[in-house]
């Protein structure tokens, strides 16, 4: 028998029509539909899909045995989620085996800090998977501010708030625009960082980009409101410009 | 009467399925099509769209006064520039004022380094423009390459190879995960940064990503061969992972 494909499937920023053409295609046809979620909750990339998947298509939510609760430092942490990574990734061989497509929905774009890639790196020995890119969270997010992010001879870096302080101050002072990821509960130490590099005026917060609920602020307008893990924080470069 | 309103299309890394599905509507009920090309050419953005729009569309193509024939550093290459995105602006501008809605292609994500920014910039205090985002290219050619871009605490660099050597080396040094646009004619002096900063025997060459004649290439097994100014260099990042 014909082994079903594996299709790890780049839902973008939130927008259901900034989805690709191929993402709409293997969605509305979908019969068996996996994702990642927190025990308890909905989970953001189950949302967006909302009345495009096919009523009878079967749902698999793969619920993480630990998201927030120890830090990412401690080694019970890493084997826990390897665990769990290793038994989502039988469950989607088995159904592979038994000739299923399976359609795995990621949040973003699956190669750019995505989930899916600790299930890729599983099954890609032993199953056809296919990865289908998308428009990423942070062009979801600077296109928001209108303003382009980079011009010319633009640098861009990209971080993520779980970086140690100084790593950040280093990066942020070299750089001509800069994207942060995964700002969350280290909104605090960004925010100091920006600061010590000379950023933080130039700072913009997105949250829920290209969502219904999206906002988009300057920083120092920001207040001390707690942003959600996916707000991402834009400096946009000044690049040459005829 | 109602002005029309200027859209920035996002045509993504070059494979219509890739597109979104709101560039995939505007493209098919497109009553004026306008896209940059080099003078004599058809233009990259014009063949990604070949048999999308209709046969009836307007077309309007905007052709540079000036490409690689004068270095960007002379002045006269930014006068040329200004007064051609001048004299396109006012065009589009006209399209605008009579009530015509006009789609302007954009390879990859508009806002990252693209050239509709410059008209962007002028058209916006002036006319209703609408950017839609779209899959970068990197995105595309890390999706080709088979392996995720950055994990974990990654620190992601996008640089463009038309940065002076000792820059290039200096941020590539201090990396994890790296991506080199704008490679073309500068492929020999990015190549030496890569050596210098220890990334070269890591690094990926991936040619017209997501179109029908990619290539991806060790970098180390690329030879002397010319590749096209929108060839992308891909170094992937060895972050955390379960």
């Amino acid at each position: 028998m014909k082994m079903g494909t594996i299709y790890g499937v780049g839902l973008g920023p939130g927008d259901p029509d900034l989805m690709s053409v191929k993402a709409d295609r293997l969605l509305r046809n979908a019969r068996h539909v996996a994702y990642f979620r927190k025990s308890g909750h909905t989970g953001q990339a189950r949302k967006i899909v909302n009345g495009m998947i096919p009523g009878d298509a079967v749902e698999f939510p793969m619920e993480y045995p630990v998201t927030t609760e120890i830090p990412v430092t401690d080694p019970r942490y890493n084997e826990l989620l390897a665990e769990f990574y290793e038994d989502c990734t039988r469950r989607l061989k088995d159904l592979s085996d038994r000739g299923e497509d399976v359609v795995v929905l990621c949040e973003g774009d699956p190669f750019f800090y995505g989930s899916f890639m600790h299930l890729y790196s599983r099954l890609r020995e032993s199953a056809p998977v296919e990865v289908v890119p998308a428009i990423t969270g942070m062009s979801g997010a600077w296109t928001a501010t209108g303003d382009p992010i980079t011009w010319g001879d633009d640098v861009l870096t990209v971080l993520v708030g779980t970086l140690p302080e100084e790593v950040l101050v280093a990066r942020m002072a070299q750089t001509d625009a800069l994207v942060v990821m995964k700002i969350g509960r280290n909104i605090d130490k960004v925010k100091r960082a920006l600061r010590a590099s000379g950023l933080f005026d130039r700072a913009w917060l997105v949250e829920y980009a290209q969502m219904p609920d999206q906002t988009v602020t300057r920083l120092s307008d920001a207040g001390d409101k707690i942003t959600p893990y996916f707000s991402i924080i834009i400096v946009h470069g000044q690049g040459r410009r005829p």
